[in-house]
């Protein structure tokens, strides 16, 4: 999407020397844009692990740029292996980053070494190519639950309201290569001219919400209003969203969606409200090999000083963190959270819309069985 | 409670010149323990609205202590009642506060002009030392919830498993003269022995879960862990929750209970799990009067800048305000929600426990129809 009016894409390589991969440092937002410059594997992981890179389908491109990094040097079978390991294990929960890595490995394996760096690269720029597209065709198929809304709302002679939209974390452009997941059908629907508000749950503890997916909304020019992540509920009482759309790290064959840890109570709340809870993914979230979503997905546990610690602005512009928890109090981390595909109202895909269940996943992807 | 071993009350009058009312800053908690001299009316009014002190309880208190000021001064009844008015119009949505100004009014109204500050002191004084008396009943009505999941635990053979206590917001000690409400069976229960764990909800926007329930259990030696307010569901999923107990602003007729925005998704997820959602209130928190809790109590919105901006501590000592939300975004501050009667397993009182509902409350609270 835009930054200050110039298209751009969260990922790419180097154009002067047609290897170096570059990513914007996304701990460093939204206080300023700084571009990482990645050169080996290890580069890679740290950049994942750290969560300078982060959002399901892009830490799946960036895995892939890794190998891609990883067999210039050393292209051997043994190295591809080692490498497609160790990232595989940067982190546990979202299914992308397995997914691209298995691909790549699919694709590079029966290589002859002499091509692989060369081959890497060239997959590696095709998943991010069909990421785009993928996110794309989502933003489509999210856009015509918008187009409804609005219709309903002109029908009611609520017209002059916009439609509005709660989405818990970030799945907007940078989280993805381009568009976004649940975000894509919002840019489209601002961008066609359609009135939408987004309220953004600014998703404590590393406030992804406040600090990313506002700075993205508010570069592209989208209105919004960040709340806290306690608010939703009350705001959906009072019929002040029309539907929720939230990314996800994980759907189970079942339809149960991991998310960034909270979406699950939005969805409750959305059921307790009647408001539409949709959840936007590519195919290469979808993991038919996982059932129960709750007792089977791995959920990463980070470090308890993302909750007692916090990093903003001064008042002098200085980037300061300061403690927030009495001294002594231990914390813990949870990162996701499951969502019973029960609360879902629907699944985005770039193949259309189902329901959360084994027959509307089927349905769409009988080819991944 | 205790503070390193020495009981503390939350507020009390200046023993060397007998009427300066004292109360801590609470805004300058978990870093300071600094204590205010409150000296007129303007001074409590500041302090109720700035939140220097809070708690629906407390606020009642300090409240009455605010006429018992403004009365030294000037103790003709045009001044009782436009302090009155003037206090009671400080924060909306906790019926303590009005509820203390009109037992302080009623009491006075009929009082020789020269007679009413002293009477203003000793009414205020009763005021808080029921406090003191109801909030210990409360924890003794809720204590025997404990003691039961701690008798169930052990003969499911997990005796050494603590019980699991989820709390949100301050609904501790000082958010009271003493004890606390939600807290109060917490306290009690640790001061018999009983191996009890807390996880104290962060509760954003102003953190008094982080920086206010954590230090008080803290001070007071309960063992409890912090977590961001979208990590309860999850918790309950895995069974890390026993019961939920929390405090409220507002309990209505038919037992819908105002409190701490994000209260209202806590019982969700509690209801979804069959996790027992309890809620611990005084007399004073029961407000006939009102029936629908949603659509009648009235909710605070407070600034926007209490979600754009927070207050910790830097790593050099100095406590820092710093922005979290991308700049140029908007943000909106709803304090409070409303969780309806249905996903209340019940209401701990100081006359013991009761079905959330007008049966239930009227059985106990026959005498305030």
């Amino acid at each position: 999407m835009k930054i200050n009016g110039v298209p751009t894409r969260s990922i790419w390589v180097d154009e002067a020397d047609g290897w170096t991969v570059h990513v914007f440092d996304q701990t460093k937002l939204p206080w300023s844009l700084e571009t990482l410059s990645l050169t080996d594997e290890d580069q890679v992981a740290h950049a994942i692990r750290s969560m300078q890179v982060r959002g399901a389908p892009l830490i799946g491109a960036v895995a892939a740029y890794g190998l891609a990094l990883a067999l210039r040097r050393d292209s051997s079978t043994e190295n591809l292996e080692r490498v497609a390991a160790m990232l595989a294990e940067t982190r546990p929960t979202a299914i992308n980053l397995r997914w691209a890595i298995e691909r790549m490995v699919r694709v590079l394996h029966n290589q002859p070494a002499e091509l692989r760096a060369e081959a890497a690269y060239a997959e590696a720029l095709a998943i991010c190519d069909d990421d785009v597209e993928t996110n794309r065709k989502i933003g489509e198929h999210g856009l015509e639950l918008l187009r409804d809304i609005a219709a309903r709302k002109k029908a009611e002679g609520r017209g002059d309201e916009p439609v509005n939209v709660l989405t818990h974390c970030n799945a907007g452009w940078i989280a993805t290569v381009d568009y976004g997941t649940a975000l894509s059908p919002i840019y489209q629907a601002h961008d066609e001219g359609m009135k939408v508000h987004v309220w953004v749950d600014e998703t404590r503890p590393r406030n992804q919400g406040a600090a990313l997916t506002a700075w993205e909304l508010g570069a592209h020019g989208v209105p919004h209003t960040v709340v806290s992540d306690n608010a939703g509920g009350h705001l959906m009482q009072h019929e002040k969203v029309d539907i929720v759309i939230v990314g996800t790290d994980r759907v189970t064959r079942r339809g149960d969606v991991a998310n960034k840890i909270g979406t699950y109570l939005k969805a409750l709340a959305a059921k307790d409200n009647g408001v539409p809870f949709w959840v936007a993914l590519p195919h290469s979230t979808y993991d038919p090999r996982v059932d129960d979503g709750v007792r089977e997905i791995p959920i990463e546990e980070r470090s308890a000083a993302e909750v007692t610690d916090l990093t903003g602005k001064a008042a002098d512009g200085s980037i300061v963190s300061v403690r927030v928890v009495a001294e002594g109090s231990a914390a813990a981390n949870p990162a996701f959270d499951v969502t019973p595909a029960r609360l879902v109202t629907g699944l985005i895909t770039e193949r259309g819309r189902c329901e959360a269940s084994e027959v509307g996943l089927a349905g769409l992807y009988p080819d991944r069985d």
